[in-house]
């Protein structure tokens, strides 16, 4: 079984995804700067969606570069998280036009939350189809990122409700924490090459 | 004739398809849960919808895979199926905002068993091609599975004038039916490498 | 110059017409089968629309595979071509949502029309870079089909002005003409395969 | 790292974003040919910002056909370029909805300028990890029109405050200039490919 699709149709899901948000961005009425500032919430939480897509795009390019079979529990993984991502526009959305109230940010983190799970639980089925000695497993190690983003998106979930600024914050680090590029992958195929040169 | 055009093609519609479904969850005005608990109707015909699309991305996906040749017969079978899940967006959503009455909940299971028509037409050209020898015509064999959607839908499709929630039943039913692993094909390839070595 | 983006981006181009064409048939308030009736010139506009697509996906395919170098002229032929196809979903509408007015029914021949003319456009860059002795060159042929459109256009636009029926039946006309399998390239290339086995 | 997905992702996100731009132009309630006269600036504007679109599309096809691997770098940098491409389509629509107002006319032209700079810091990443002697180092040579073009961007934005139309006009020119087909890396290609041999 051929990755090519699987990544080909996540591509084009994330690509429609990352696109259509910024449709949520609707042309103001005025033609004044004010009008535009009118739109800053808009705007900030579709740059904070952006980058988020963004960083999954990013791991999952590397993570598929480990895979070198595909399974029918791979696929579906890779379908529900694709599924959760969709809904990033709508939390997006929900949570803009509310101005960052409660439970629209709440919302918003939540689906950050499941989609984090969705893409464990994705790596966890590549790594148990290739092995604990696989590229990805490598890669992965102690996989801080990943367990510390579960963490920080739960703590934002609970400051929702005293003050939904920190939770943004939070959201707006655990963003951070991953722009940091990851170079785990990167290096251990390049080491791997080196060795074995059967990675690729 | 190559099917690398006709796989990228099909997986940016159905991406498109899957992903501008989200478009019809309209962002609610309020921002408190009982705002968001009145798109449950919306939210419960999104997940359905996204299930039976990605279903069909995902038996395409290996049904596809079997094709050595494409012909224009099955180029046109392809995007015949194309044109029935392209309306899977507007029935679902004249099925959720009308809340699962009689008629638009008719109007989603025909699409819907049109589709499933429309992909054993495909499936039936594909074999007719390659021959009933050919990794797809053992794959898919008796096809219970494709024999048995048809009459369901239809069932469903009369039951929506009795009761509309025995027709939703039943979609979620064959949803169902399909999302367990169909490893006939992933099977049959494997068996069929193991023997020849050709089918890759 | 490879021509794997061109096919990719024309493929995205134009699975995304095709679809958000389907945003068009907006969901209608009531659920019975009354109000989807109204819907009946948006649907019948929206298969029209749907095959015309498909027949230049169709023929774009076939096209670019005899493509063997792909220069900055066909880049911009082909750009020219996505122009004008961009244009179907907004000539559509305006169509169906006016009930196929004159000035509406013309304007979606004429875009047919421009399309038609960027496509002999494309071809001619193609045969062009390619030589009078190319795949494509023998394939086109006489290019019957692609000399007749243009003229069933001119009189279809014409016709629009006294019976708009008319006009949308010779649409439908050129739309089954070419809806005919156009086996001109595949036997080109499977018969220059045999004979000298360069073709792919 | 290949760079097969990069391509794919961007060409996904490119072909969503030129496309939408024409849900931008809504269908007009009458069907005279002065309700479509009403869509004049707006047409122009999609034109113009197809124009755009597809020349970004064009260059980032020559630039990555010269990269041999890909960095993290250059992921983001191509991510950050793909940003504000994605705003194309809302300045597009706020300058056309307010008919070439300041400030509208002002953003439209600042978003260009922030792409170009985000692509210049894309070619100088991959120039940076492939080498000064790099096929696209040397194909961009002095690169004149990319130094020329966000002076001009510029000039225009300074004139937005006094004559728009002038500021359109430089838009214009700058659009015209990249129209005119960049063969630099086309001849280097060739010209690497006669004496080298390794380019492809």
């Amino acid at each position: 079984m051929g990755k090519a699709r699987l990544e080909a149709f996540s591509d084009g899901v994330i690509a429609v995804i990352i696109t259509i948000m910024v449709l949520e961005l609707k042309v103001p009425h005025g033609s004044s700067p004010a009008d535009l500032a009118g739109l800053g919430p808009v705007f900030f939480s579709y740059v904070l969606s952006f980058v988020f897509v963004a960083i999954y795009w990013n791991n999952h390019h590397h993570m598929l570069h480990t895979v070198q079979h595909v399974t029918g529990g791979i696929l579906w993984a890779n379908l529900h998280l694709l599924f959760w991502l969709s809904l990033v526009p709508f939390t997006t959305g929900w949570m803009s036009e509310n101005r960052f109230a409660t439970w629209p940010t709440f919302a918003y983190g939540l689906v950050l939350l499941l989609a984090a799970i969705a893409y464990y639980l994705l790596q966890t089925c590549v790594i148990h189809n290739h092995g604990a000695d696989s590229l990805l497993a490598k890669a992965v190690g102690a996989d801080v990122k990943g367990k510390i983003s579960p963490v920080l998106y739960l703590v934002a979930l609970g400051m929702t409700f005293f003050e939904t600024w920190i939770a943004l914050a939070i959201y707006v680090v655990v963003a951070l924490i991953w722009l940091v590029p990851d170079r785990r992958i990167e290096k251990v195929i390049t080491s791997g090459a080196g060795a074995g040169g059967t990675a690729e």
